[in-house]
Order: C-alpha cells, then structure tokens, then sequence
C-alpha cells in the first residue's frame, strides 16, 4: 500500500557513528552492525556513508512504516471531517493530506523517525553484550538501544538531513529571488521546516510589507516642506504609526488563523498555547492529573487540590518574576545608566568608541548569563508554556540594554540630537552586522571544524597519502555545519528565538522613537528586505536543517509586540511633549492636554481594536464550527449508546 | 420508564383562552374544545380552569413526553463524559443529571413545550374548520394550530406558570431572609428561574460582598484624621479601589466559570456568545451559509463569499455606531450639558426643582426613543450577539445621560461642593426611587388590571349577585401580573436589561468620581444589600414567572464594566490633578507628573492582570480538557471507519 511512488529515496535522518578503524573482526557483533541490523528490521532504509572520521547511517522510511509508527504513538492527525483523531494505518484515507501531497507534514515525519530510533528496546529475555573498538557493554533488557549507544559516546548525533532537490529548489525559488522582495513561498517553507519557521518568515513577509507605508510616509516628510502645517506633521505621524501597527497586528492574527487553516492544522484562538514541542521530554512536569491518577478521589478533594496547585504555580511564576525583574532593575539599569552618563559627558570620540567597545564586551556577557538564570528558573515552574515565558522574561532584559540608553538620552536630557546619532547608530551599525554576523559566524564555524576534521585525518593517515582531502560526502558537511541554536541555551528554543529578537528590538526601536526620527522607518524597511534573505540563506545553506518544532504562531512575540506598542504611545507622547514644550514651562495649557487626551484615544483604539476586527475571520471559524457540528453528528448516536452501555452509572442518588 | 415518581403534578404553562359563554351548543367543534383535545393528544396532562372573564389551560408534561420532543427537536444535552450530545430518550442514563434531580433545566423544559404546542399541526389532509363565538374560520393543513389561534386572538397568551412549593421555598430562604446578607440558593434559583436570572443574582451577590471592602475603607477615611498624612489618603484610595475593581472583574469571570461547570453547562472561554435564546425565531438572519446552501461551490469561491460577508456586516456595524454615537454627541450631549449650565447658573432652589422636573420627564421620552431606535438599527444587522450589541448602544446613552452633568460640574467647573450634592442626590434618590417603582409599578398595574377585570366581570353579570367577587384561581392572578420585561423594547431583552443598566450606573458614578465622594462605596453596599431582596420579591411575588434565557454570561455588561473602570481610572487621575492644582496653574512638577505615571501603571494593571488570572480556573479547565479527550478517544475509531467508508474521497490529485 505505498501511496506515493516516489522514484527517489529521500534520506530523512542521519546518525553519526565513529568510523571502526578495526577491519578485520568482523565476525563478532560489533554494535554499529547492531544498530544498523535493528533499524533495517523495523522497517528503516539504511544507508552507510563513511566519511572522513566518522561514519553516517542515512534512514529513509516508506510511508507505511512511518503510518505505523504514528499509529503506535497515537499520534492525533486531521481528519477529512475537521476533526483531529487517532491514527490509523488502515484508515488513512480518512485522513487529511499535506498541501505538497504527502501523509504526514515534516514535523509528523520527524516525530515517527525518532519513535522509531528510539523505540528499538531489547526485546529478548537476556542483556545482550555490544561491542566496540574492544570496549564491551551492556544493552539491558528493555533498554533502548539508541539511548544505550548515545550515553556510551558511540552514537554521536541524530539529526535531520537536507532534502537536496528541494532544498535547492527553495533556494531558487526563495533565498536567491531578490525581485519577489516580501512574497516567499510559504507553502513550499512549511513542508520543509514545518510550522514554527514557516510561521516566522510569514511574519517577517508581512511586517516587511506593512513597513513599506510608514516608510514611505517617513520619506516624504523627509523631503516635503510642510511651510505653516509643519508643527502638526509628527503628530500626525505619530497617529498614523499608532493605528498603523495596531491594525498591523490585528491582521497579522488574521492572517495566522488563515495560514493555519490552509495548512489544516486545528487550532483554538483563545487557548493560545499553541506550543507543542516534539522529540523532547516535554511534559516532564508533574501535573496534579499525575498525582491523583489511579486514586479513587471525590470530586470536591480533586477540585481543591487543582485549586492549591494553580495558586503555587501563579506564586512561583510571581516569585520568578519579581528576581528577574528586580535584578533587571538592580543590576542591569545603574550600569546601563551608567554607560549612557559616561557617554553623554566623555567629550573625545576616541574614548567614547572605546567605552562603547568595553560595554558591548561586559553586557554580552551579562545578557548570557541573565538569560540562562531564567530559563533555569523557568523550567521548574509548572508551565504549559514555557517557551512563552522564557521569551518574554529574557525579552525584558534586552528591552532594558536596548533601551534604556536611549531612554535616558531622550527623556531626562532632551538632547534630540544624541538620541538621534544612538538610533542611527545603533539601527544600521548593530543591523547591519548582524546580519553579518548571522551569516558569517556560521560560515567560519563550519570552516574551522572542515580544517580541523581535514587535519585530524591527516594525522591519522600520516602522509601514507599526499593528496589533498576533499569532503565527498554531503552528510558529513551538514554534520559539520553548525547547528540552529538560540544564544539563551538550546532546551527551550531555536534558533527562531534570536531571529524574533532581532525583529522585535527593531520595532521597538523604530516606534517608540518614532516621532524623534522617521526616517528609521525607511532604514528598517530596507533592513527587513534584506532579513529575508539573509535568514532564507541561512537556514538554507548555513546551518543543518533544523528540528522541526510544531508551535503554531509567534507565541511571546505577540504580546511582546503588544507591549512595545503601548509603550510607545507613551513614550511619544512624551517625547511630543518635549519637542513642543521646548522652554521646560510644563506649561499644560492646549499642547499638553490636546497630547494627553490623543494619548488616552490611541490607548483606546490600541485596546478596542482587537474586539471590533476578531483574530479569526469568518472563514475560517465557519469551517471549523461546520467541521466541529459534522463530527458531533456523525459519532452522537455510537457514543450514546457506548456512554450508556460501558459506563459506571455516574447519576445522582435520586434516579429510583 | 417514568424516572422521577413526582406525588404530584407541576403545571409549568399556562395557555389564555376567552371563557366560552355559549354554553349550550356543546356538540360542534368549539376551537377550544379542539386545542384541549390536541393538546391531550401529545402526551400534555391538561387543567382547566375557569376564571373571571377568561379560561385558563394549566399544562404539564411527564418526563417521557419531554424527552421524546426533545430528541425530536435534536436538542444538544451534555453528557456524562462531558460532551454535548443530541439527546435521545432510549440513552437516557447517559446525559447528566440537573443539580435538583430532574433531566432537563427549565430552560429545556421550557423549549420543549414550546415545541410541543407550536408543534400541534393539522396533520389531516382537508383543512378543518373551527369556530368560535360563532366565528368560523379555517385550520389550514400543515399549519401551526396555537398560532392560528394566536392569529385569530382566541389564544391571549402562553406563559410560563409558577411552581407554588418552589416558589414559597425560595421566598423564605431568599427573599425572606435577610440576615444571609449576600448570600443567596443560586443553584436554585437556577433551577427555577434558568441561567440567565441565576448568572444576574450571583453577579449581583459577589459585587456586593466585594462592595463592602471599599465601603469599609471610605467609612474608616471619613471617620479618622491622619493628619499630616492626609494627602497621601485620596490618592490610596483611588488606587485601591481601582485594583478591587480589577480583582473583582477577573475573579467574577472564574466564578462564572466554575457555576457553568457546577451546573454542567459546556461552553467555550475565548468565545464569548454564550447567548442562546429560546422559544424565539433567533437565527432569521441570512448567513452566507444558507445562501451557498445546496450550491455546489468550491473553496475559494466561498472563502470570498464569507469575507465580503464579514467585511459587509462589519460596514453596517460601523455605520450603525456612527449614527447612534454621532446622534448621541449632537442632540443629547448639548441637551444635558444645557441642563447642566442651568442647574449651575439658577440660584433659587425653586427653580432648579422645576427644571430638574422638567428635565426628568424629557430626557425619559429621549432614552425611550434612542433605545427603540438604537435596537431597530442592530436587528438588521447580521450578529451573532444582538443582545450585546444592543446593550452596548443603549448604554451609551444612558452613560450620556447619567455622567455628563456631573462631568460637567466635576472637570468643567470644578466645583467639588456642587458634584458631591449631585452624587449623593443621584445615589439615594435615584436608588430609593428605583427601588419603590420596581416593586410598587408592578403592584399597581396589577391592582389595576384586577380591579378592570372585577369590573368587567360586574357589568356582564349586571347585578345578578352583589356578593363581592373574588379571584379564587392562582393562574388569573398570574395572567394579571405584569411581566418582565425590559424598558427597551420586548425583542432582545427582558428585564434583567434595566437590572443590570441600575447596577451599571451605580458601578460608574461610585467608581468615576470616588475621588470626589469616597462615602458613595457605602451607600452603594447598602443599596445592594436592599437591591438583591427587592429584586427577589420582584421576581417571586410582583410579576409573571420569567421566560427562561440560556446567556451563559453577563454578556455586554461584562465589557461596560471593564470600559468603566479604565474610564474611572482616567477620571480619577483628572479629579487628583483637580485637588492637588487648586490654583489652577497647571503646573505639572512632581504632582501632575506622579498622577499621570500612577494612571498609566493601573492602565497597565488593568490590561495585564487578565493575563496573569486567567478567566477559567484550572479545575474547570483540567475537566473540560479530560472530557474531550475522553470523548475524542472513545469514538476516535468508529468515526474513522465511517469517514473512510461512507465519505467521497477528498484527497488530491496526486494519490495515484
């Protein structure tokens, strides 16, 4: 029953075991022969490619196998009807197919191979002795296999492969197709990195597209001379940014229900979870499910014991909360505030350049570290999200370095033109090399592990050959090549995490200084049409393909944006305030109060404006209410009568 | 397979015929004689009952009957594993049970008379003819008898009747008995009066268990001198009051919550409707749906058709806004704000009592007017929640007609002396006058309609006896109570509209201007301590049983709440700045600059605290969550086999 018959097999997953540099023994069971015997007789293509030090399994599975395995996993898949369901080998046409026609979306496949890899037990009754390189070891009863040879060292990694011809066609059709500017071919990303990095390049198009309003309006004003009409042109500006990025975010949600409903995945807008993490131990938090299961406990003990434990969680997350932002404020701000002094008073550019130089140097470091603590802290809350958390938290530790300077130049100085050069500066100095460095860091990284592999064979081989050693294999450059990994620590996030960073510190810049300088609009515009490039290449060319990760929207960003949002009606009016109050009278009188009450409107409109456009269009909600009431009516009747006949009569003592 | 072995038998409808004075022609089909008959021949235990001028039909229904008509009307009932089910009659033990015992809620129960009695048709194949009076008329096939009789007038009326030993329970553990305080039987008011009124009387009990915290301090603020300290009192009471005002908001949408999962209701957080109506042709509107209906259409032609759809409502949405809003700002605002100046500018008390007569009587015709109109507008409109929508508007106007004199007196004149005087007369007069007409007006319409109908009864009896007649039937009592209903208009709202509208202004003068006037919170909490009983009276004794509403949710005032405390955070701030700026120099310096920082940390406050507590406590969640899955795992497999089986292939093209 192979349902695709594809001409071609494509290698999925690549595991990384030592090359055995001893020939002759053969004979005796060595565990890579093992492994390779039990991942051929679960069903797994295996290919072995021997490359310069290592040697790489490349796993292929037919579709059945993979239907399997998600069977087995009670892997919950969309159904023709709307409705998720268990799967089943047997029924899958009852199950929806992937826009590209396959079964399953890569972040499905991704999660059957490592059932797959990691479901290899002992199934016989004795330990069975492995060996390797002389060192023999134990593969216990029941033991996983992989597991077994991962703690031993042997099995150095599994990661998933690139797709060669597709990869290079989204190369084509994506990295290097400069003239699409914001369009990309998203269907094509999501069957490829599945949906977190779909959904994140779907933003970034968005945004880039929207941007290109204000900063066109940014350019004109640039240009025109308003003559008498000119002192009401930055307020106007600063409205129409406002209502600009409120309108922004409502159809960004819009949009993302739309996405999501293309792709078929079911969702609820409300719940905004969202989040589910794939080939982690995830769930590894006790929840009081846990706790009470098997216990036969009335309702009323059940109901308190949620309560106890909703309340500790809410404290912990508080106590978390209040060290982290404490800290922020006791730690990070008088240094920040401290830099910001030093530069405002230091006088040659030389000192200043060197100041700057110590301070990214000392706030690297500090920003790390931060970031780590609270994703320790993080981890041991019972969270259903925690990624959120994470992001939101080490957010607030880059809003106060990003900011804060500027904060202090602009509100307690009023010195415009400083504030104006820091934003310049840092916009297309810390944009600029960033994407450098995206790209660069990477490039160099793989280089230097290239060398260093290409050396270390050398030593091996001791001039037996004088030839020059090329790589031949492309697993073994993608094993080379650095992985997608965030800067806070790999067990929550991606890569994604900086990616978002980076946008979010962006938006915050441009618009909570938006009235201070446009033009910054013009300047990010410009940066993003690049983004989208350089982070297509990255994760194209740059990097091993990532674990697909199945979170369905941008999850903290959102409110993160929200935040920067509302910050920034305050932060310009104030800065409003300033420009047109340019003695320092305080004077109230029209200005002010006219600011204070525009103020107070865009507040409103920022709050009002989700309930008046909802997050899910028509659409989309008609078809899931239809799926919804279709698979209710379909199974009312065969579960009634399984409720009525299978179950422990739960009615109340009256029923005589 | 009678379940409950009532001793005795509730009549829960009463039907009004005219009394049939021709009593000898007993042989031809009178049409009441015919509607008795059909009546009995659905399963309805029928009561006759003669009264003065009129004939009264008590009907009651045995359990089997109800749920047979139910099934017929596939009404959705939840299950014991948590899902909604339609419900059939031969699985009966497998929908839960109400908190009392019985099958159906009275909401239900009501539906399925009315289903019952508007279900009579004439299911012969010649129209049948009726008379009455001597009138003759025609029963056409396939028509609706009671609506013929409706039509025809011999059918007065069809309402809901009261259950006498439910009733005299609840006047002695509610109404009666006072030293509960806040406390009420919610679960059997729900029972007897249906969510809606039930959701009205725990919303009501819970603020005013709050209430009594902000009144405690107000008291303790007017009765102790802190003496140096004195200043810095207003300004704490401002900001605790606006966070008990946040709390209570968040903590009364949990309790929400956990009564819907105490009474086994189903419904979704995110979601918001909530709003079912019953026994009212509710779902006349168009929807694109039922235009496309029958339609062979694909995908993407209907995903237009429901964005033009979306898009267009929300044009008439926006249309209808500004209509109401613009004709509020420019007929009611200058009307009030004239009334205002003239109340401030007249100096003899005379006068102003007269003008405020005057005002008094006009402004009840405006709201009248405005109300209708405003409810006329949004029928049309295509909305899921008419009754929200509608509550909004007329709010709007009633918010008009309530604060902008004291707004006027308060940030206009500043004229602390006049705004306090204006409060306090508002807060007694207004709520003691309130008080005195639900429970009086109701008293005397249904003197008056007694003493009509005793009069009535004497001219047609013309002196036969002069023995004083009596009303000795229950059910005429009932039929000549008033019902309730609301001052808007009978369509979308019963009398829980002008409840709630009382509470909301009472929430928004206390609130806005508790700066100005702290001791308002008491006289607020007594109030409500007086206003839970009245309205108990009112609801058991003064009028007609209500027709039962399944809102799930406060519904509107929900949102007019929240609007009011970021209005009286905004208020408040401008009050502070009042006092603390007597000279009215404006300036800003530490004072204005400390005000607007603490308004726009409670803004903060307020937006963020419904993220910090979510809306649905995690017992609630944990369940709702365990009975889905529950449900989803025990069909999973019968579902997937009719999917594949019955259903058209839908996959694409490319499964060769």
């Amino acid at each position: 029953m192979n349902d695709h018959g594809e001409e071609q097999i494509v290698f999925e997953i690549g595991v990384v075991v030592p090359k055995s540099n001893v020939k002759e023994e053969k004979e005796t069971c060595d565990c890579v022969e093992t492994l390779v015997d039990e991942l051929r007789r679960v069903g797994l293509i295996v290919q072995r490619v021997s490359g310069l030090s290592d040697e790489f399994l490349k796993l292929a599975a037919p579709p059945e196998i993979l239907g399997r395995s998600a069977a087995k996993m009670q892997m919950k898949k969309p159904t023709n009807i709307g409705m998720d369901l268990q799967f089943e080998w047997d029924q899958v046409d009852a199950f929806v197919k992937q826009p590209d026609g396959s079964l399953f979306s890569w972040c499905e496949r991704f999660q059957c191979y490592r059932h797959l890899i990691y479901g290899i037990v002992n199934e016989s009754d004795t330990d069975i002795v492995l060996k390797h390189d002389g060192i023999k070891f134990c593969w216990e009863v029941g033991e996983s296999l992989l597991q077994r040879l991962e703690s031993e060292g042997i099995v150095k990694l599994v990661f998933p492969l690139h797709d060669d011809t597709k990869r290079k066609k989204l190369l084509r059709n994506w990295a290097l197709n400069w003239w699409d500017l914001t369009n990309q071919p998203i269907d094509e990303i999501y069957s490829y990195y599945g949906t977190k990095v779909a959904i994140y390049f779907a933003f970034l198009g968005r945004y880039t597209t929207w941007m290109l309003f204000p900063a066109a309006f940014a350019f004109i004003m640039q240009l025109v001379d308003f003559g008498s009409l000119q002192w009401i042109v930055l307020p106007v500006f600063f409205v129409s940014v406002i209502l600009w990025s409120v309108f922004f975010f409502q159809f960004w949600k819009r949009k993302n229900s739309a996405l999501l409903a293309r792709w078929q995945i079911n969702y609820t807008v409300g719940a905004g979870q969202g989040q589910k993490d794939l080939g982690m131990e995830w769930n590894s938090h006790q929840s009081p499910m846990d706790l009470t299961k098997g216990v036969a406990m009335d309702k009323k003990r059940e109901k308190q014991l949620y309560q106890k434990y909703e309340w500790f969680g809410r404290l912990m997350r508080f106590r978390n909360d209040a060290i982290i932002i404490l800290s922020i404020i006791c730690l990070q701000l008088p240094f920040e505030l401290a830099y910001a002094h030093l530069y405002e008073v230091i006088g040659s550019d030389f000192m200043k350049f060197g100041l700057t130089a110590i301070y990214i140097f000392i706030i690297q470091y500090f920003t790390k570290i931060g970031g780590k603590i609270s994703v320790k802290l993080i981890k041991y809350e019972n969270n259903e999200n925690t990624e959120c958390r994470a992001d939101s938290l080490v957010f607030g530790l880059y809003f106060m370095q990003s900011y804060i300077g500027i904060f202090y130049h602009a509100l307690l100085h009023r010195n415009f033109k400083t504030l104006r050069q820091v934003l310049i500066q840092r916009l297309i100095i810390s944009e600029v090399l960033d994407n450098l460095l995206e790209n660069g860091l990477p490039y160099l990284k793989y280089k230097y592990k290239k060398y260093r592999a290409i050396r270390n064979k050398k030593k091996c081989d001791k001039g037996s050959s004088s030839e020059k050693i090329h790589f031949d294999s492309r697993v073994e450059k993608e094993y080379l090549k650095p992985e997608y990994s965030a800067s806070i620590g790999e067990e929550l996030e991606d890569g994604l995490f900086d990616d978002f960073l980076e946008l979010a510190l962006q938006f915050g810049m441009i618009m909570m200084f938006a009235c201070a300088f446009p033009l910054a609009f013009v300047f990010a515009a410009a940066n993003n049409i690049m983004e989208i490039r350089t982070d297509a290449f990255k994760l194209l060319i740059m990097l091993k393909r990532p674990v697909p990760r199945a979170s369905t929207t941008i999850g903290a960003w959102s409110n993160i944006f929200q935040f920067l949002i509302v910050m920034s009606i305050c932060t310009n009016s104030a800065l409003l305030v300033w420009l047109y109050d340019s003695e320092g009278k305080w004077k109230i009188e029209p200005g002010l109060a006219a600011i204070l009450i525009m103020e107070h409107i865009l507040l409103l409109i920022k709050f009002g404006f989700s309930r008046l456009v909802p997050e899910e269009p028509a659409w989309v909600k008609a078809n899931r209410m239809r799926n919804t009431s279709q698979a209710q009516d379909m199974c009312s009747k065969q579960l009634l009568s399984s409720i009525s006949g299978g179950e422990k009569a739960c009615e109340g003592p009256k029923n005589d």
